[in-house]
């Protein structure tokens, strides 16, 4: 048929091609289509709905925005909902974590606010050089691109990535605690041909780059050798932040301070485009306007970021229905991972994937749960993880039939005997 | 005082600085701050809002989308809210205007379509290099930065800025014609050291740069140029586009057609973040998911564009009056210029310019106007140009109100004997 | 035949490729085969042998040298035969011509000096950028090939070059005095995109490029902009300098003073590999051992350049008989070009060219003269330019005679029908 | 007093600071200065004097060859000397070793040669990226210094070094075997992040990093990767090559066939400036002249470097002697090493060092060994090593003589009480 996704649309467009269907509706959990059929959502948007979709503790305030009359762009003007948002972030995250921090709006997405931290990284320190780390993703444009991993993406650039090198990340050589070996020799030897960067970027789930979670130990090792060194600690919790591992902030347990720190995806609480630069005062270098951007200002997102901020982080409830919640998800991961000979459960909190030996295995495990109602998307070099990302807010019921979904399409695949016996 | 603005927002913030109102409301052309006090605005967003603000048109469909239902965020999947935009832009825009163009989702940014317009000119062409011309802007990101001219920007880049080069502008060299001779002289010559370019990329009215707009038929020999050495023609229209100059695009009158165009700012008709990039089918040459983005799929700003376009761009109604609009604005400004001794009009369409030779001028008018009520900022590398930019459906008693201001704020500024005597 | 020089040497050798013969003896202005046909010389080993082939002045010193059991080889550290050059150069050439420069031995080639001024001038500025001309030529290392303008030999990088831009060479827009417009125009613009370079690099003689001749005003209207900003002013003389144009340096008749000058070719006197790099001493700031090489010590050639500097720059006989050899050689020159339509004369002293409008002619013309034993070589783009090099020592038979065989060869391809009436 | 190498020579010079004697005469391992004061050479040119100072089966027929008018100075023409050369060295070099490889000229230094080797590895791959190794050394040009390690000598370039990565050299990370880990994962990992390399450059001994030797199976090892990959090994053998290990080449041992070998310093086999480009046949895809230099046809080196195979390298004789020689230096060294606590042999053949925990010894043996009529300079990132390289001539009573000094020297700076005892 003259379909105009087919027909107008690029060929860049990737999700279509496994879920091909035209999502009119979408309620918390559950997205409905334009035919009436209902999707279970382990995917939240790519990390963009940790509070579910349509939520109305956001949605409500929004709609009295609109109606009101408020400022809706603004580009970085004073207005009464930049106001809030500022106050609310300063008194609901920052203070009670003791973080003294700077607010940017880099612009809304995620890779504004890594290419402003990697810019502002470079001018306090005076350095060219930026390290990142195998399997990370930062984003699209150049400067985030160059501290990518993914080679399909890289070589979409049309040009070389300077100014970046690559270490291994956490157990990526397979030997505990020998990952930042090299980093630590490479920086104390001044002939090891790595100069000094200006920063280290680093996700402490790789969302993309196939669900590593790195040990809170390794974390604060590397912590430890930027101030030995004077390098920036960037950690981008684009993905991982906003609760996503249990904690507001991903490295919030490790008892690490980068001196930047990216969040974009769900801070604006409802899926609308909004980006946050954090970073110690003694950094905020900038010259006025030295790095803007047109849609600085999303006021719909401030309002939206606002009111989620108020209604799951001004107490201490909401963290804890969601240890509950990370509880249940990874217990029954772990048993689905020792049906299936090889596999494994890797990430943290509600940001987790099942790897399987077998890379094919990932991705027709997920065909096999989207024609049983359940997105999962893969994540992985090879797409060899299947990436299970509910929405925070998920009832434990929701999460139980999304889980038995996910079960029998594993089944299905690997036709696993444990988990035959099982059903 | 204590103001959460200065204690906690980073020193990277511009326009507080001469804009200092906390801004609440905002309908059409009219901003009101929190303390009742109401502003004229000329400076639409930065190009992002050219229907006004809170535009009812657009505002209304946007509720009644929330109230819905409907999804908000959906990055590249399908959804109705799409479809109907695809639809739209297809059949009131592309089509009547006879232009075949491939339609990608890069990002909601300015930056976003910059940095994806690259990446596909160096992918089709397989070469690295990209032309630029003075006084060109184009984003904020390593990729979009490097075909930027302005210093204190390029240098926020803490690298430098490679695979491009930067050629003279139409008229920057003060002798008409002569600008493209340099250029063509360096492509037909291959010992010339300036690398076959795999773009050139060219804003047709230079609206950060100085608000210089290219002759029609310096556009076309550009065109005729990058045809003859099979170079790709990137138009940036982020912010001449979308009706700014007079008609949909601002190549229109030129009668050329770009290989690349890039959209953003007032393309979702509300000031909702959302960028295209638009190229002939040719050249889609991407891969799926070779460049991709979280918020891609800001449906909200899908809803505004397709009402936006369906009212606005349905017949010749809108441009016609638009033409009006221009012919006053213009007019006054001539007058204006006529008055100040080495001052000229520059730019096009709504996107327009007043030049003085003393480049501090520029800055006091613009602060006089803001005493006086009415937003207008500067441009220029020296910020030496006054830059007007009211909304495209300013009625004619606010632009005369506006222009009145203006006139005030010159005559205060340089004391201009004739302007004077008007009063 | 099984010849070892298309067996076993690559397929990057050039030369051979139009001149097949076995080169076995040479002297003076003539060189024999190893079959014993006579070849006049008019191409001076691309500018090496200034001084003629095994030139007595310099090689019977150099014998002796070998015989006394001198030391050859010294990288930097002292010996009588560095000594002796270092007083002898400063001697008869700085002091003389009132140029206080600090000397480095930056290797012994052309690329090495090069590499080394652009180096330096980025350590002294803290820039990186810079600027060099169309056509220019300065070597085939990364660096010096970045500010190279012939595209097959940028291409054989094999990365993008960067740090560099291309501005247009006095005249190369074919409308006088206006090239440096664009220079001037760009560094006045804080927003024209060209950041401030570090230095200018240029030729004198486009020895490589085609022969252009930069006129002593714009030479030195080049050196006033350099000044007012801060920008260094290298002078590659490597082909142009040790009395090719006439005077010892290059840039004398134009009255500058370059703050880096960079030597090699004939600077030995011998065709011995040597090369100097001279500065400024305000620009002295290298740290010890901060740029180094093996042969920067080649004590034969500090022998050779010592005795040749003795020989022929102790007075102003050498350079007064070199005025008369000039101005023969531009005389016949003027002659044959003015019998072919289209054609030129290029370049200063004795680095001369014939342009033809025909590329090809120039190709045929120097085919045709290596028919009857002479060798001179095409230079340009696209090898339009026929170049006239002979070695300075040259008698007035020799060049006459030599002028002969191109006239005939000149008569023999373009058949015009001025000289066939002549002969 | 007023020096002209104080008052005129740049301050980069390195070696007169610790060496500050001037050397007039020389003759194989014995230097004689201006003064009469004689020094025993365990530095032999930086390794360009293989066969000892103004050796007499080099001299000799330099000598005649000057004598009898011989083409001296040839670009990449064809003259009888080049030729003799390229014979003997297939005659005598790489057939007897199996090697079949085309011979470039690239200009006569060691960067010259490198330089030349990475454009060709990319230009064969079409990629871009390089990998080289810590504690590297490879030349002074921006291409060699991109994949150089040191940090001053990096920072030297003024400009970031790009599309290159540095990897751990063999037992740099102190676990046997492990170093090729890291490599091995990331060429495997699609998303590591490293872009697939052109090619890996590598020195079999590490003479300016600190004098570490790879392993026979780790350089193994690498040759595996490499064609697995089909990545290019480089091998810069410009100070390990030319007999310096033990074997012509320095990585004859390891039985590996690098795709390009780089070869300088020893190859005149006088000290005369040369160098050579070596690679497979199947990779020679230069285009004619695309890389170029004037001075790659250096006849009296190819008259020295001919003489210098013909004499040395005709049968095994030459290679016996020197097996003893470097057993007698090892064992001599392994006892000093001994008796210093933490200190060891490092290096492979005559291209041996000393290491010392106390950086600052080495500095300070070498200058009391400079005091007792010994040359040797150190090596390493921080100087710690002393560097020991004495011509592959020397005598036996030299070779002792020149051991006894350094024991000395160690002893007054180590006060090492084994050693004391012995004397």
């Amino acid at each position: 048929m003259n379909d105009v996704f087919e027909t107008l649309e690029s060929e860049v467009r990737a999700y279509p091609r496994s879920w091909p269907a035209e999502f009119a509706k979408s309620s918390g959990a559950i997205q409905t289509t334009t035919d009436g059929k209902e999707y279970l959502d382990f995917f939240s948007g790519a990390g963009a709905l940790n509070y579910g979709h349509n939520n109305p503790v956001v949605i409500a305030p929004l709609i009295e925005y609109l109606q009101s009359g408020g400022v809706l762009h603004s580009l970085d003007m004073k207005t009464p909902a930049k106001r809030r948002f500022l106050e609310t972030f300063e008194r609901l995250i920052l203070r009670p974590r003791g973080l003294d921090y700077k607010v940017m709006f880099p612009g809304p997405t995620g890779t504004n606010t890594v290419e402003a931290a990697l810019k502002l990284a470079r001018k306090v320190t005076g350095r060219h050089h930026i390290l990142s780390f195998t399997n990370g993703f930062h984003g699209m444009t150049l400067g985030s691109l160059s501290v990518t991993g993914n080679s399909m993406k890289r070589r979409g650039a049309g040009v070389p990535l300077t100014n970046t090198s690559v270490i291994p990340y956490d157990e990526y050589l397979d030997s505990a605690m020998s990952d930042l070996v090299w980093l630590e020799r490479a920086l104390q030897d001044s002939g090891s041909g790595i100069d000094t960067p200006a920063a280290v970027i680093v996700e402490t789930v790789q969302g993309e780059g196939g669900l590593r979670a790195a040990r809170a130990e390794w974390l604060r090792r590397l912590e430890q050798l930027c101030h030995r060194y004077e390098i920036l600690l960037i950690v981008d919790d684009v993905q991982a932040g906003c609760g996503r591992t249990g904690t507001f902030f991903s490295f919030e347990d490790a008892g690490i301070v980068p001196d930047i720190v990216c969040l974009s995806k769900s801070i604006s609480g409802s899926g609308l485009p909004m980006a946050l630069t954090l970073f110690k005062p003694e950094h905020d270098v900038w010259s006025p306007g030295e790095h803007n951007g047109t849609f600085r200002g999303n006021n719909p997102a401030f309002v939206t970021a606002t009111a989620a901020l108020e209604h799951y982080w001004a107490d201490d409830e909401f963290q804890n229905e969601l240890r509950d919640t990370i509880a249940a998800l990874h217990s029954r991961l772990e048993e689905i991972a020792q049906s299936v000979e090889g596999s494994c459960v890797r990430g943290r909190g509600l940001l987790a994937g099942l790897l399987f030996e077998d890379a094919e295995h990932a991705t027709r495990i997920a065909a096999e749960a989207y024609a049983r109602g359940l997105l999962v998307e893969t994540s992985g070099p090879s797409d060899e993880v299947v990436k299970i990302m509910p929405p925070l807010t998920i009832s434990s019921a929701e999460l139980e039939r999304g889980l038995d979904i996910l079960t029998e399409a594993v089944r299905q695949v690997v036709r696993s005997p444990e988990l035959a016996a099982d059903a």
